[in-house]
């Protein structure tokens, strides 16, 4: 093995999500920066749900290579630059590979803000997760308080960040998780009022319908499925739908069995006067970035907001941890710890 | 017979629409005006796809009771008055039953602007239909000069509405419609640039999509089915789909087999960052009615709006007129013609 340990992209997933398999441990040498590029020792890779798109063909962005390393959300330390407005000990952040050592410069990057104590942070509370949540409950939602906002996956990256700033903003979150864990977690930790064990199965629409008695205000949709199922009759009348993710899918070999309720999920919105708006984090860091950040870094000062992570240990465990997202096996923010 | 005709409820439903079987011909006394009200001899009835809601349970709005009369959207003239702000003679719309006269008062009907020439035009350009053709395409569909508008029954109603406005405001409508006339109707007669028979079927989607080089930038809903197969995967990044109703479902006696593609949908709308948006064109009235009013009424004046209407003759035949309009038998605007 040479120096820099790396994580390729051996093969993609045969049916739905990438698994241990797909991927392999290889190595390349350390690179040395060119003029106007850093050196950066990785120490933290993000887990994302987005990053199905790295691995597979067929959804919105170009896939990673075959053979090539794996790539996505990270954090880590300048240890060499050529870029005059990074130095050697600047913690920064953006998309780079998943190997111990990258290359990037200072239009692919950006800095840790000084007040971030907690670096892994920069990639669930102040990273996607975070921000999707905030966007998706104020922004494309527009949560009012006293609302009730309905989500799945409460526990994960993504859930644990929409019932923290609905606590700090006086919505009142439902949620719906995979496992009585979970739901605690989700209750006494992640402000939800009420979570329910999705494994309730045919009792969920029951069981939702008398947690949200005035019906849903905005309903985050991360899952789809069962949690989709039990939402959708308790939309109420001009009720927001924010479509974030839609986990149940990308983890199904194939779709549902019929019939097809396509035109029932229209109907719904023409006599409910829905507004059914797509999520995608990226389009919206230009516009809205600094003020979330400000936000949260004010929260996590505070306390207001406390980030649960899921740490895996190792760049090797990488693909493990990716494949435990996708299997739900996670209770929190799913992060990699890969150096000090 | 008494001396006031009208259509009475006799049965719902049995599966879909609403069929001739559905009503029969009864008759009431002619009624006398209270302090308030206004009698009004019936001109017009206007026949609308809402209607449904009116002979079938379960749907957004409380139907009409077996053995009463049907009720819908009505043009008349007032024969008698007791109210200070309607006098004889005065031109109305409103909700009313069906029947050849019938009492309101001024807060259920307003006067017809003294400008429209063809009385009818109330209930169609200027009417439900014109108006939610305006809304979807501009207030809800924001679509721009140069942008491409789709939309299904683009000789109806609704739909020769949505070609004309589009015209108007420079932006290129793309049509389906359910036959050869019908399309030759659209491109001749009501702006749509280009117009496809929904009989191609499988061919459809491809000649969509030819019809659409650029893809889609609004699609306005009436329709679903495969007129929705085609148009789902030409939207645009960020387009808008305005649903504003669903006359497959509306005349289906199942949901269509599987699989189930409503997550299908979602995971676009997602990755497309769509915006969905529910439309009832009653919620609107208060709001954008004045404005469009004065520029329909423009519209009519210059002869850049010309509204075709399907007239079916005497009240006793607007069971006929409504089967028809469910079953696509219209050309333009399905209207009643009860008295002159």
């Amino acid at each position: 093995m040479a120096g820099n340990r790396r994580i390729v992209l051996a093969e993609r997933p045969r049916y739905t999500f990438p698994t241990t398999n797909c991927f392999k441990l290889g190595s390349s040498e350390i690179p040395e920066p060119a003029e106007g590029q850093v050196l950066i020792r990785t120490q933290w890779l993000g887990i994302e749900p987005y990053l199905l798109g790295k691995v597979k063909r067929a959804s919105g962005q170009a896939p990673v290579q075959l053979g090539d390393a794996m790539e996505g959300p990270a954090v880590g330390v300048v240890e060499a630059s050529r870029n005059p407005e990074l130095q050697v000990g600047d913690r920064v952040t953006g998309l780079w590979a998943w190997q111990e050592r990258a290359l990037s410069d200072s239009n692919h990057v950006r800095k840790l803000p000084a007040e971030l104590k907690q670096a892994s942070h920069a990639l669930g509370a102040l990273g996607y997760s975070g921000f999707g949540a905030y966007l998706a409950l104020t922004h494309l939602g527009d949560a009012q308080p006293g609302q009730t906002v309905v989500t799945g996956a409460a526990s994960g990256g993504m859930g644990q960040m929409v019932g923290q700033i609905a606590r700090i903003k006086g919505v009142r979150a439902v949620g719906v998780a995979g496992s009585a864990e979970k739901c605690r977690l989700a209750t006494e930790n992640f402000g939800y009022e009420m979570c329910l064990d999705r494994h309730l199965r045919s009792a969920l629409p029951a069981e939702l319908k008398k947690a949200c008695p005035q019906g849903i205000d905005v309903y985050i949709e991360t899952v789809g499925g069962r949690v989709y199922d039990a939402a959708l009759p308790l939309l109420r009348l001009r009720a927001r739908m924010v479509v974030a993710g839609l986990m149940t899918m990308y983890t199904a070999n194939s779709l549902p069995d019929g019939p097809d309720r396509t035109m029932v999920l229209l109907n719904e919105i023409n006599l409910k006067r829905l507004q059914v708006l797509g999520l995608v984090v990226f389009d919206h860091m230009k516009a809205r970035y600094s003020d979330f950040k400000r936000d949260m870094l004010g929260w996590l000062d505070s306390g207001e907001v406390k980030p649960l992570e899921h740490v895996f240990e190792g760049l090797e465990n990488a693909p493990s941890a990716l494949q435990a997202m996708f299997e739900g096996k996670n209770l929190g923010k799913t992060v990699v710890k890969v150096s000090d």
